[in-house]
This record gives C-alpha cells, structure tokens and sequence, in this order.
C-alpha cells in the first residue's frame, strides 16, 4: 500500500468546496477517502451525501464531530450524530468534548463528566457499529472547547469502556508538543484505540482566536514522520490518515489547487 | 503574615508606569514586592533602580528575563542578567527558553539544549547568589518562545541541578490546564525548587499572536486557590507571589486604579 493510498481529506481543509466538488476533486485526484463534518452534511443531505459518496467510490473516513457534552440537548444531539454516521457508512465518530461550564473553574470536574456523558452514549453508538473517537485538543482549547488535553486524558477516559465502543483521535496539531505523544500513541495502539489519524502542521503566529491557525504540511515544525512511524508501530500502519487543515488562507485559494499542494506536501512529509 | 503581605507586582502588569512611578505606586499601596524586567531597568539604569527600590523599602521578588538559549551571544546576555539580578537584590533570575530553532522539528533536542545551557550558566550564577528559575511556559508557546511546556519538563531539567542553582517558576497562566500541575507543584516544592510564583487568570478569546491575552484575576477560569493552596502546602507558604499580566487594556488604563483593582481581586481570588 502507497503513503498516498491512505490519504483521506477532511473537508473542512478544503471548505470552499460543495459536497460535488469535494467527490468529484477527490475522485479525480485519487484520494479515496474523506472527512465529513455533520454542518455541511446535513445541508446537503445525509442520505443524499451517503449516495454521493459511495457512487464515488469514497471512504468516509470519520464523521466530526459531535461532543459538546454540557451544551443543552447533548445527548439527542449526539445520538444524532451516531445515526448521520452510520448512514454516511463511517464507523468512526470524531468527539470533542466542550469546554468548561460558565463561570466553572472546575476542570477535573468537566473531564469527569466527559466520561459519563460517554456512558450515556455508548449503548446507542454500539448498536449502530460507531465507534466514538475521543479527541483531545490543544491545552489553548481547554477552557472553551475541550477540556481534554492530552492524549494521554483521552485514554484514560477511553479505557473505561470497551475499545470497540471508545477510542481516540491522534492529531498532530493537538498533540505534538507533548513529549508523552509517542509513548500515549503506543498506549492507544496497544489497545487498539486509535480510531483516526489527522495531520496539520503547527505555525506562528497564532491568529485571533487560534482555530484558524493550523498550517499546510509542512510549513512549520511538526514531526510527522515520528508521530506517522509510532502510530503504525503501534497498529496503525495501512489505515486512513486524514488531513485536516482549517486555514483561512487556504480557504481563499482553488480547491483543486490545495489539493494537489496537501498531496505533495503529503508525500514530503512523510517520504 | 497577611495574604496581601505577600503580594508583588511584577511591573510588565503596568508597564504604562515609569519605574519611579512603580515604586511610588506600589510603595503607597503597601505593595512590599516588585518583579522587574531587563529591559525598563536597563533602561533606567540597573544601579539607580536598585537604589530606587531600595530607598523605596521594597523587595525585588524577581528579575525578568533570562533565557532564549540558541539566540547569537546567549551565554553572555544571561551572564549580564545573572549581574543585573545581584545587583539589584534579588535572588531569583527568571528563565524563558525559547522556542525551536529555525527550521527544526526536534523538540526532544531543544529541551535537551536547555539543561547544557543551564550547565554554563550555573556557575557564575552561584558565585552571584542567583537562584535561576525556569519557566514552562503553556504549551501553546512550544514553538516560538519556550519549548519546555510543563512544569514537569522544567522539573526533569531542574533537578539535574542542585536547587539552590536552578529551581522553576509556577505560573498559574502556563500550568493550569494540566492535570498534573498540583502534584508536580508538591515534587517542586519537596525539593525547595518553587522560585517564583506568578498570577495570572485565563481568558479567552486568545488575541492574534496570543503573548497578550492574560486576564485579570477572577476574569478566566483559573483556580487560584487551589494553586496557591497546592505551592503553599508544599513550603512556599510565606513567600512572594507575583501578578503577572500582560493585558493591553489594563495598559491603557491609569496605573494606579488598575493596581487597586489587582489588589482588591488577588483578596477575592484568594481569599
């Protein structure tokens, strides 16, 4: 199997994109998998996308996100999302847990909940064959969209419950920092808990905000070969590895243009 | 011994203010403690200021900064910081890293080039009776402005060292977020390696660039109490806890009413 055969774009790295340009660019790129995310899904159809996609010939990937577990509604609204991914034909749901509850200084508290709220939607995720993909972001996330953090919080979360029913997402935005990456992604591995592999590089400076500030592959300081070579070690080697850039910049570009420049760069990075 | 018996105002907090203003403001406030930057004391004269502060009756808590270990001449610029904090009467020289080198993804090796630098740095620091206290700094800085990210990374460089030459500052803006924070405080504190304790809340939304986006205290979601409770515990009780905050609307604001507002917040926050 190529590097290139596991390719899978994330959607939202190339948001500029309707759901037709997307199949259609990644078809005719050879890109044989993609990332939905639940928005753009929705607008377009779930049933409709899920057509789209298989007549295609596409993967889908992953399916982000849901989480979000103290917002009201959490809990239909997920199971929701379980039932969006088992119609797009994804057995992997990407979960970002929410941030802090208002005027909440009680981070241990929110991870805590993460887990129950897990609880709750397991069951459902289970008889619909969707694994749920814990996704810790970056410790700058922690207040206002994920208290967790490490990859390493992730998986003790995750190992409460059985690997089929919960795992985590490897980003390399969000982990790459942390000097226990290589050896939580052995852990995961291990257990057979990485449920998806996303890559975007890590630049300065940051912009407003911070969520807008990933970079192309390649364009800052990253180690994708390491983090690439320890999830195959660790069980990973010949699954789907999603590219998943959110870049204003690369946003305003073609998206035929961005795609051919995330393949290239794809390839150096890991080649 | 009061809480606000500890209090310092690291200046940055008011840069608006001259250094003579500093001490007349803090000195008519009842603030004991100023920490101090290089670049305004080197401005003002670093003899003049000790003196300033020393006719002033206040405590030089800490100097700010050295560090920035690959820069071109950084082993005499630290050198001449170690001086600057002899002279003006502190025992405490604050070390910020630095970020990777130019083009490099080796973060494993940029920390390791922290513990060498410390090791040429240590001597003379001793001979001057300066204790150098290194900073993680969150994670978010990894990159560009200190690759040691955790106060258990600064702990693992640190004790290499005996603690009277290199110990680490706990920041509750860079630590909070991580799990491990209170227990890596208690292995601080057990080795007497707590240097400097500085404040500063966690606000978002991050502003571009995001050096300038630290809140107030009681503005974010920092648990100070537990923080300080955690350092205190672990035998720093007693000693100087700094405000630390760079915040471009407290800037614009006249120095004196912000400097009320710290401390009428540190009582609340802590109290």
């Amino acid at each position: 199997m190529s590097a290139l055969a596991r390719l899978s774009l994330n959607q939202e790295t190339i948001k500029q994109w309707s759901l037709p340009e997307l199949v259609e660019g990644c078809a005719r790129a050879g890109v044989g998998g993609v990332g939905l995310w639940r928005g753009p899904v929705q607008e377009y159809g779930v049933e409709r996308t899920a057509r789209l996609v298989r007549d295609a010939g596409l993967t889908v990937t992953s399916l982000c996100r849901g989480g979000f577990f103290t917002a009201d509604g959490w809990l239909s609204d997920n199971r929701a999302a379980v039932d969006e991914a088992a119609a797009l034909g994804t057995d992997t749901l990407v979960l970002v847990s929410g941030g802090l509850p208002e005027g909440s200084r009680d981070l241990a508290g929110a991870r805590e909940r993460v887990a129950e709220a897990l609880g709750e939607l397991a069951p459902h995720a289970r008889a619909c064959g969707v694994r749920l993909a814990v996704e810790p972001l970056h410790p700058m996330f922690a207040s206002d969209r994920c208290v967790v953090s490490t990859l390493g919080q992730a998986l003790d979360i995750a190992e409460r419950f059985p690997a089929e029913e919960v795992g985590v997402v490897v980003d390399t935005y969000h982990v790459w920092w942390d000097e226990r990456a290589a050896a939580e992604i052995a852990r995961a591995g291990a257990g057979a808990r990485i449920h998806a592999l996303q890559l975007a590089d890590w630049i300065t400076p940051l912009p407003a905000g911070v969520l807008l500030g990933r970079g192309q592959l390649g364009d800052g300081c990253v180690d994708f070969k390491g983090l690439v070579a320890a999830s195959d070690a660790a069980g990973y080697a010949g699954r789907w590895i999603e590219v998943e850039i959110f870049n204003e910049g690369l946003w305003a570009r073609d998206g035929a243009e961005v795609l051919g420049e995330v393949i290239a760069r794809y390839g150096e990075v890991l080649g």
